[in-house]
């Protein structure tokens, strides 16, 4: 269960709206964002200020908010949780520039405005995706890297954290995930098959970005294990939850509130859960993990108010 | 200096013969490459064949015989050095899958075999580099995770390392060299703008794999910063002397000995040694930072005897 330190920033949570919080951690997590990502000056202007153009000013920063609420609840400290959350929205950054590439979805647009290839070029943005998964890295294992005052071993688990990170990332979760999609298009998926393709493509990270950001409340080796497994549980129900509501906003959404194009899965002939399932029993499944979700939350009490809100958050989404 | 620990590692590695030495790292890598990489099975089978494809089977793992050197040199344990020459060599292969790619260099040889998006897709070419780029943060943050009868104070300092080779790989590093690279096609480059590029493209990761190794061997809190200053400036001039050597390959070898297109870099209009400095003083250069690489290696005595054999390698090689 949570450590009685938690007591006070649950105390505190319970008294600033949800609107609030989340407002200061986009804030918090822009700043972080803004500082990590180089300038871009001589011979890596163009470079870097792509990997800018990509990253900055847009999203909906789900990933940094669940690492927020999974930190607050662990007690972590805010400059940690910061660098964490950079990190993972650096991963979902790395890859939406990757996916809309011509060879992958073809997109032209998102989060409003022109994609990286079409804004600079294809070869910059392969390159962009490749320096921003190198950021991310490079930002979240700098946690661990000795410090003055700082014993290692009372340190946050920084190389666990980045193995993790890492196989979230891989062909075992998002890259894995884009091959089954990719694999997909224009054929059929059974609802086990489309499921496993979301649990790899979108819930693997979502899910890690819980796991961060409760793992940067402990030491290397005091994380409980009980109260891991439960936001595991959380996390997985959360990560699908998640996918299972881009499908139904793809078909009912349009492009001025998705901020991309609308449609886009079934005119590419993509199984989803709405495909598979309907619209109606999507929006129940969608409801099941919403509750599944909660349910796991419910050893932690009052403490967990954040990763409740950001389960409503992304259940109830419209864009 | 050396520590009186690694006499023993050098008594052993004056009696064995290079091409032993190296064969043996060679197969120790490869080992533990076919070890990392995800066997490929059901849903994601092509993609992780595909991985298996990029890395496996070929190579002169130069990064690896680098890492394993400086390694040995700081009396760093073998199955820590197979991880860290598994690692570099991940990121070298996945950077070699994007390299090839028709936004990029457009090439279809490699190592004698077609490129991964010949003979796979340019989508799953696209996925091997990103799942391999993971694979190698996942691998290198393995080290640093807790394991019983291991202080964490005392373990190598994985995070540092990640955080090291997450910034060669980046927009500083590897990336930020292909971006110059790629603005400079059919331009022209100064001998300075030349020596960036290279420094950036290829060099940084080649001193990171001497970084790394050397690291391999010493806690968190020891590596001795003398010592790593003078592998610094061997990691500089021999990775800035293999580029150069490469220069010089390409346009004097053919594709049976390069195992991939010769010539190519001239066809493509791309600025190397050999145009802005001409053959001969592109050899010159060579020599002088083949020079350069050996006398930093001074103050290690005949302990260094592996790094100053790998820098000849580099220079010396005809492939």
């Amino acid at each position: 269960m949570a450590a009685p330190r938690n007591e006070r920033f649950a105390a505190e949570a319970a008294q600033a709206g949800f609107a609030d919080w989340s407002a200061l951690c986009c804030a918090a997590v822009e700043f972080e964002l803004e500082r990590v990502l180089p300038a871009g000056e001589g011979s890596l202007a163009r470079l870097q200020s792509a990997m800018r153009y990509a990253v900055l000013g847009g999203g909906k920063r789900v990933r940094p908010l669940l690492a927020y609420a999974a930190g607050d609840l662990a007690g972590a400290e805010r400059p940690v949780l910061d660098t964490v959350a950079a990190s993972v929205e650096l991963i979902h950054a790395y890859s939406l520039v990757h996916d809309d590439l011509p060879c992958m979805d073809d997109d032209v647009l998102r989060r409003g405005r022109p994609t990286v290839h079409v804004a600079y070029d294809e070869a910059t943005a392969l390159l962009v995706g490749d320096a921003l998964h190198a950021l991310a890295f490079e930002v979240l294992a700098g946690l661990g890297q000795p410090r003055p005052g700082i014993d290692a071993a009372f340190a946050c688990p920084a190389a666990t954290m980045v193995a993790e990170l890492a196989r979230a990332a891989g062909s075992f979760g998002m890259a894995g995930g884009q091959a089954i999609d990719l694999a997909a298009v224009g054929g059929t998926l059974d609802r086990a098959g489309i499921e496993e393709m979301h649990r790899r493509k979108t819930g693997a990270m979502l899910a890690v970005s819980v796991r961060l950001g409760w793992l940067a409340g402990h030491s290397v080796h005091v994380a409980p294990q009980d109260d891991l497994a439960a936001l595991e549980r959380y996390g997985a129900a959360i990560g699908l939850a998640f996918q299972v509501v881009d499908d139904i906003l793809d078909v009912e959404g349009d492009a001025a509130t998705l901020g991309k194009t609308a449609g886009k899965d079934q005119a590419n002939g993509k199984p989803t859960y709405v495909s598979a399932l309907g619209l109606e029993p999507a929006r129940a499944f969608a409801a099941q993990l919403h509750a599944e979700a909660l349910e796991a939350l419910e050893p932690f009490g009052p403490a967990a108010l954040r990763l409740r809100q950001v389960a409503d958050l992304i259940v109830l989404r419209r864009s």
